[in-house]
């Protein structure tokens, strides 16, 4: 089957090594063998980030610049601007009526990021219904396989009782249901050991990071804090320099023999974090370059985000001429 | 000034005499002066109709019939589709993020709407957060007055929190803020004394009515229940003939003369019914006549909202324009 993938990030930010293990790396795979849509979700981090709208414009080509640096290639994957494709914020429109307030109420994802953001009783009614705006997005592209982690399977669901309803309406498939494509790749710590990884927590290596960057992003690493003198036995588990080698060095082997090596003893941290910031010098290097030679024509940027788009808009206005004709919208 | 006005129905069924004194004897007034734009609210119509798009898409030339048929007219007059201008979504995703979802709970019309639909737990996200919609609704048209009953005051409240907090956002005056235009004019009843009037109850009289089902309407319509005899002396207050007396018959000392007389005894109920027919039936019948031609050429009423629409699209995504643009997200 010929999947119709969709995907995208909220430009929030310039992406870093926690994006390419957790989507980026599999995205080039996936460019390949299907059909992929990459949208970059202004208006969705629009929903936590309104007071600070330039937070969220003035990354658009930052994450643009990043995806094609990795090796994401507009040629083969839709690259598209989400406040660009009115189509998206009608199709929200319709699908609102046909979810509840409480149904909302009850998604576990809204409810903890509506925990860990603190927005108390004030919650902006964008966010409260994002899960909506993602219906429109996910069905917008036909999509029929959407990356996900574990956490966001909710999301799908949402999706998939709102293309039910609607067809049901219709009492025709007007709309597609997708499946999730669930990665098996674990989460990256950030290089303190948290979970969560950020930009402003200083926790992120980007791919705008400099050698002398990245060295002391390593040098910062949480290893093993028992792990006093070389000769002392090292705890792997745990240990941000391992998970990171086991997700980038490419030789696995050598990767065992170092752990071996650590939890043995005889392995200093600084030896072994001098062979990690190589093998992310010798990754981030070239995709550095390309991302610098990309942002410094800002003209081409917005050409190819343009021309992505473009064919963006032409997919989801036929899926939301769809839906209006289904309602008997369609009087022009 | 010149004011520019956004005023609209929901296309849920014809529309009848308790419109004409609401608000259709007003826009006629209106388009003279002003600067009028008339939305056919199909998308908030589908709010709570969402089970049966039918009934809203199978209306929305009824509702254009009648407007021209009790004499607005579209060159006057901008006559619009919600659903067919995607600025008016637009907008609502952005200011979704402006407005608290407590905000929305604590807004007194909905409130009583979420009662008499008896949505319970149920509401569905749309019908919770059709302010924000009306909202986009009247900055999309920068309309400056807003028609309104007393029970829709909280709405142009709403509408300029969303104003003031974009502006303060934007450090710039995006929108524009809009006044209530209060009517004067007492509600009319339906026919049965209620105050709820709809087609669905049966007590409305449409444009489309015929002299007989004038004549047996108003025959229907509640008086004195203690008003047994001619003779009698008969009350005038909560009497829907009077009331229908005082909206639609011009010689208002002639009503005056007939309030007296039956208050006095004498007038009988069925001599008073007969004056209110034929006065409903001389306004009626030309409005009627009219409207079937209008609904005999589906073609021309579709060309002329497509018209008004496409004026309407112009200024709509003008207004979006500057609201992505005060984001920074003007990229192309």
């Amino acid at each position: 089957m010929n999947h119709k993938i969709l995907t995208g990030d909220r430009p929030t930010g310039p992406l870093h090594l926690g994006h390419y293990v957790g989507s980026l790396k599999n995205r080039i795979e996936l460019q390949n063998q299907y059909s992929q849509t990459i949208l970059i979700a202004d208006l969705q981090a629009l929903t936590d980030n309104s007071h600070n709208p330039k937070k969220v414009s003035g990354n658009i080509l930052n994450v643009l610049a990043d995806y094609l640096a990795v090796g994401i290639c507009p040629t083969k994957t839709t690259i598209c601007l989400q406040s660009a494709l009115p189509a998206l914020s009608e199709l929200s429109m319709f699908y609102a009526n046909l979810v509840s307030v409480s149904r909302l109420e009850r998604n576990p994802t809204v409810k903890a990021e509506i925990e860990s953001k603190e927005f108390g009783s004030s919650i902006p009614a964008g966010f409260f219904s994002y899960p909506i705006s993602q219906a429109a997005d996910i069905t917008a592209f036909d999509a029929t396989l959407v990356p996900v982690g574990d956490d966001q399977l909710p999301m799908i669901e949402i999706t998939n009782e709102i293309v039910r309803k609607l067809n049901n309406i219709a009492q025709k498939n007007i709309l597609t249901q997708a499946k999730p494509l669930l990665s098996d790749t674990p989460r990256l710590p950030g290089v303190d050991g948290k979970a969560k990884m950020s930009k402003s927590l200083g926790n992120v290596i980007t791919f705008g990071s400099t050698d002398d960057m990245i060295v002391k992003a390593v040098r910062a690493m949480y290893t093993d804090p028992n792990h006093l003198r070389v000769d002392d036995p090292g705890q792997v588990e745990g240990n941000v320099v391992f998970t990171y080698l086991d997700a980038f060095y490419d030789d696995k082997a050598f990767v065992t023999q170092l752990k071996n090596h650590y939890s043995g003893g005889g392995l200093g941290d600084s030896k072994l974090k001098g062979i990690l910031a190589d093998c992310l010098i010798n990754l981030i290097t070239p995709i550095r370059a390309r991302r610098e030679r990309f942002l410094a024509d800002q003209g081409e940027l917005i050409a190819i985000l343009k021309s992505g788009t473009e064919v963006a808009n032409q997919q989801t206005q036929a899926v939301a001429q769809r839906v209006k004709s289904s309602f008997g919208l369609n009087l022009f």
